[in-house]
């Protein structure tokens, strides 16, 4: 993929000017568009298929009491999300999304051999090991696993060719995910204070216990900063990894990919370190609650669609700014253009109707 | 309408905080739910049926030269609209509303006997006159114009009861119409420095110009700043205030009234002045990049749902908003609650999963 195409900018815009409508006064829904376009590389493009996908592991840093919720609720929210029953099942229903849950990671036994036949969600069986390491102590994964991870998320990227999706979004669900998150910044440069998160309800001991646990951890990796696979092994997980490898696979594929809230972020910011350019066919979602999402954003050069103050995941963020996307998309096929409809003026740019 | 129903709130809060989700993860989305709640006295809500009105009219302001559309656009769009070629149309469209064309004070002849049975879009004939008086030099209209056209407003909230919405929104169209709007506003008693906007091309000249208009129309229309009523006369329109009558009329109904941008905030604040109340039914659909939006919300205490830097009006910034409300709606109908999904640690509020 070229990093601008500056002739499908131009016809994507002059498309744009021609409809009936002041110039420009679409916003932000014409820089998708443009986008979009660009991504697709057609004028204007289109989206008729998509679905979000929920990488699902579990994270052994989880084990130092830095979550409160036990570590079995990763298993029982994707069973929860397989039954249909998640917030990510509803939002992606309304927006038209198809939702396919991956177990990258998660431990405990095998999902239920009827877990590919749910009619509400797809299951991916793609499990790379059984959780992560306990980053604080130990690497999360070995290079091999790492490797892997990462290209089974490319082989993913490709199946998704062959499935005829326009646009994927990407959800995480995985107790624990955060402190790896952060843990992986902080080892790539970030400050510990702006991506360890509070949250609503951790008191100053329980928020003093996690910055150091995501301090220690990123001491012990000991990589390079700029080194996002060494960073994916040491502090990550099979589920971000496999995240990783995803974004990266999209490349030269035309489908874009809509990032939801911390965790996602912080493994597609690992992607980037990889390969800058992937920030062309990324959407961010949206912008979560959570304090460590936009500096890693803004690092990115990505601008949240929307700002609800959601902080659930899963994709959630995710379904809802990509539906933007495709309104501005859906908008560019089908409004009339000025000659069509025979309205007077459309040279003059100034004023709204 | 009671302002606040406590029980009501409650009864939502704790169906929200039961589903499988940390608590207030969703986020604005679950404000949404408990104003809907409130609105409909109903737990969880419904949104099954909704419509917007573009409620159209000529502003006879824009013979001073403040817009650079000529007149007859407005008509043009209509039919437009009429045709299902607008912006509107493909973005109420794409999120499920019916769209509704008012004829509240279009300039020229009816529109065509036809109009009512066209496929894509209601057409409704409640044209009060053809345009509104030159603000700067006459009234806008009659006190009996006014007291018509705000009481057909009034009618036309009992009709959407009859046909079954949970939701309105409102959006506008008029060549000039926010320049009446910021006349409207300075007479309210907000400086033309806050509510008059430069667009994106307008120059300095042309800039003081429609500033000028503004302010001369507000001191000659010389009425007490907090007489919604005698400000709509002087300084509105047959459109503007139907729109008002229509928000006032909701009232008691359990239907709630998404507002778009500058004009459609504007009407309703004259509405607001009528009956501060008003404010428990309406949503902010979005920030449109017209400047004087802000303030205007702001007095009313209404916060926008979306900001995505639109500016072309006739309710496609409101569709957006109310479609993430009804995105909220969903998920507290359609998520699983822990009990039932069988989910560990429901009690535990701090951590995202």
């Amino acid at each position: 993929m070229e990093r601008i195409n500056t002739s499908i900018k131009t016809a994507m815009e002059n498309h744009l000017n021609n409809l009936t409508k002041p110039l420009g006064s679409l916003g932000n829904l014409e820089s998708y568009c443009v986008k979009m376009a660009e991504i697709q590389k057609r004028v204007p493009p289109k989206i008729e298929k998509k679905a979000v996908y929920v990488f699902a592991g579990d994270h052994g840093v989880a084990a130092e009491g830095v979550s409160l919720y036990p570590q079995e609720v990763t298993r029982q929210m994707a069973l929860n999300i397989l039954s249909g029953g998640a917030g990510i099942n509803a939002l992606a229903g309304g927006t038209g999304w198809d939702v396919i849950l991956v177990d990258a990671g998660v431990s405990g036994n095998d999902f239920p051999a009827d877990s590919e036949t749910k009619p509400l969600c797809y299951f991916f069986r793609e499990r790379i090991r059984q959780g992560s390491g306990n980053c604080l102590r130990e690497s999360a994964m070995t290079a091999e696993e790492t490797t892997r991870a990462l290209e089974r998320g490319k082989a993913l990227a490709r199946d998704a060719v062959n499935r005829g999706f326009d646009m994927t979004a990407i959800g995480d669900l995985g107790i624990g995910n955060t402190t790896s998150a952060s843990a992986m910044l902080v080892a790539a440069g970030f400050s510990s204070a702006s991506v360890v998160d509070r949250g609503t309800g951790i008191d100053s001991a329980m928020l003093e216990h996690k910055r150091v646990v995501v301090e220690e951890a990123a001491r012990r990796a000991n990589v390079p900063p700029g080194d996002g696979v060494a960073i994916l092994r040491e502090l990550g997980s099979p589920d971000f990894a496999m995240m990783a490898g995803f974004i990266l696979g999209l490349e030269g594929t035309g489908i874009a990919c809509v990032l939801d809230g911390f965790p996602v972020t912080s493994a597609a910011f690992m992607a980037w370190l990889i390969n800058p350019k992937i920030s062309d066919w990324l959407f961010a979602g949206h912008l979560s609650k959570v304090a460590g999402h936009k500096p890693v954003l803004e690092r990115m050069g990505l601008e949240p669609i929307v700002n609800l103050n959601m902080r659930l995941g899963e994709g959630t963020g995710a379904v809802i700014g990509g539906y933007i996307v495709e309104l501005g998309v859906l908008a560019a096929r089908q409004m009339a253009s000025f000659a069509g409809a025979g309205i007077s003026g459309s040279s003059i740019t100034e004023e709204k109707f």
